[in-house]
């Protein structure tokens, strides 16, 4: 199996090179690339950052490796997901985690904001995996809704699951919209894509193929989808409204995100890559209203009541 | 007992009225006034606001007053801090709650944000009032350390104190300290004040008299810091710092403020005024790098280690 878990690394980091080399050449630019590691928490990890470009008004591809000691807290967390842990025994289990995460916020409020992550997680008891999933997904956060962008998106994913399964695309496009839902607002956070965790039920292989399908998708959608909105005209009101659903961005990462809730009550941890989505500006205002008919309008319409985008 | 609340009510829009005329000087012209009547959940309010103004970015001073039935959570969370509520029945009982809160971000980044609130809440039983208590406080934010201002701020505060008890200030400055930290950074968001809850150990006409007092510190306090600094000369470099920090204001309040988490989760919450101390713009930078010895470092210092600013 530690073949298996060296495969998934290889992978995760091509799919991490991949996707940074295909918005690096809409940038016109490299990214910075950061690389960390921390010996004493067996972690590890590379850093692909672009802020205050011209494309790109912040972004992140980052790539984290991490093998943890079970905590108790994470121990009741992962059996409460139907892990099973031996709870007398802790101390001589590790969870095994390895992924890459990104954030992109264009500068173009026509250019919609994304978000994905990859990810493989082993559960290790004295040296042997007990247990290991696959987890991820793609979100799209568009500021003006252009349906055939919604729809491309929405099918390059689609295309992406469906070599593995027909169920995968309907179940976890639901899930989703189901999680990336700012509650207190009543309104998702984007226009959905697929979000999926603790998937083991196929084959390994086939999962990892999967995996790589997803990353394929995404270099095939969305630096298109940028491209085509990269130099669309806009005025400062749509930019003021750019920013105000940047805040919503915030508000839900805060207040809902599991990965940032649990990098913020995490001792240690490195806030910095937990607090990398925000966006480099956001704007609360007051009572901002919203114009019955318009585009911002339209936005929200589909922001109220998820849209099926593809059959 | 009625004829004490009705003193507080009248006291209470007191506060709000003479704290808003107060920023209204300053301004130069009048902050927008909305009331509110939700007969339905027996609330009222009326929120005093200014956005993109000339000397304040967003500011509101909202006064509210309501009656809610006491839910099994709020039964709790009042039980465990002290309250004896019957849990066998609920229904019998009432919580009124009236108060004044204010958040005020000033556009000049040498001018501090300030947050106040001042309450008084009553736990009713069958019409009949069992406990009431007070709850309040105030604190700075400022993005440039002057230590004149700070001391000023906090002897105001000690001195509309220190007639009620020499107790009262030391032990709240220290909640306050407590509270408002942003432990993800490992900064407080400000350089304190007073925050207290939970009092009606001493008597209560002493009480109510504090918090005029602490009202009208506020009024001989803030506006006087605010008039020395608001035609300050600033660089972008330092407008930059202070959003960044208002980046950090907003973490706090949507990561730790109880209120703030209170409102997010309550169904039907007036989400507008729930996040109206959000302020109008904030910025999030990966690594945004401080100098050492600078006047940002001056500042992180004092977020970092708290100090006592009046002895």
């Amino acid at each position: 199996m530690a073949e298996f878990r060296d495969k998934v690394i290889d992978h995760i980091k091509a799919i991490q090179a991949m996707i940074t080399e295909s918005l690096e050449s809409i940038e016109g630019s490299s990214f910075i690339r950061e690389s960390w590691n921390r010996e004493d928490r067996n972690g590890k990890g590379q850093v692909n950052l672009i802020q205050d470009g011209q494309v790109f008004e912040k972004g992140g591809v980052n790539y984290t490796e991490i093998e943890l000691p079970l905590s108790r807290s994470l121990a009741t967390y992962i059996s409460e997901r139907g892990k099973n842990v031996d709870q007398n025994h802790l101390s001589d289990y590790k969870l095994f985690a390895v992924g890459v995460s990104l954030v992109i916020h264009p500068r173009n409020p026509m250019a919609p904001t994304i978000h994905a992550n990859y990810r493989y997680l082993e559960l290790i008891l004295n040296g042997e995996v007990k247990d290991f999933w696959f987890a991820g997904g793609t979100d799209l956060t568009p500021y003006y809704l252009d349906e055939a962008d919604c729809i491309s998106f929405h099918q390059s994913l689609k295309s992406a699951c469906d070599p593995l399964s027909a169920e995968f695309y309907p179940k976890y496009k639901a899930e989703c919209d189901e999680y990336f839902n700012i509650k207190h607002r009543g309104m998702r956070r984007g226009i959905g894509g697929i979000f999926f965790d603790d998937v083991n039920q196929w084959d390994k292989q086939d999962l990892l193929d999967l995996q790589r399908r997803c990353g394929e998708a995404f270099v095939a959608s969305y630096p298109e989808i940028v491209r085509k909105h990269k130099d669309d005209p806009y005025t400062k009101a749509q930019r003021r409204w750019q920013k105000i659903r940047r805040g919503h961005y915030v508000e839900f990462n805060i207040a809902y995100d599991r990965g940032t809730k649990f990098g913020l009550v995490t001792p240690d941890s490195n806030i910095e890559a937990v607090l990398m989505p925000c966006p480099l500006s956001a704007r609360w205002e007051y009572k901002y209203k919203i114009e019955p008919g318009s585009e911002e309008d339209r936005l929200v319409q589909v922001l109220r009541v998820p849209r099926e985008w593809v059959s």
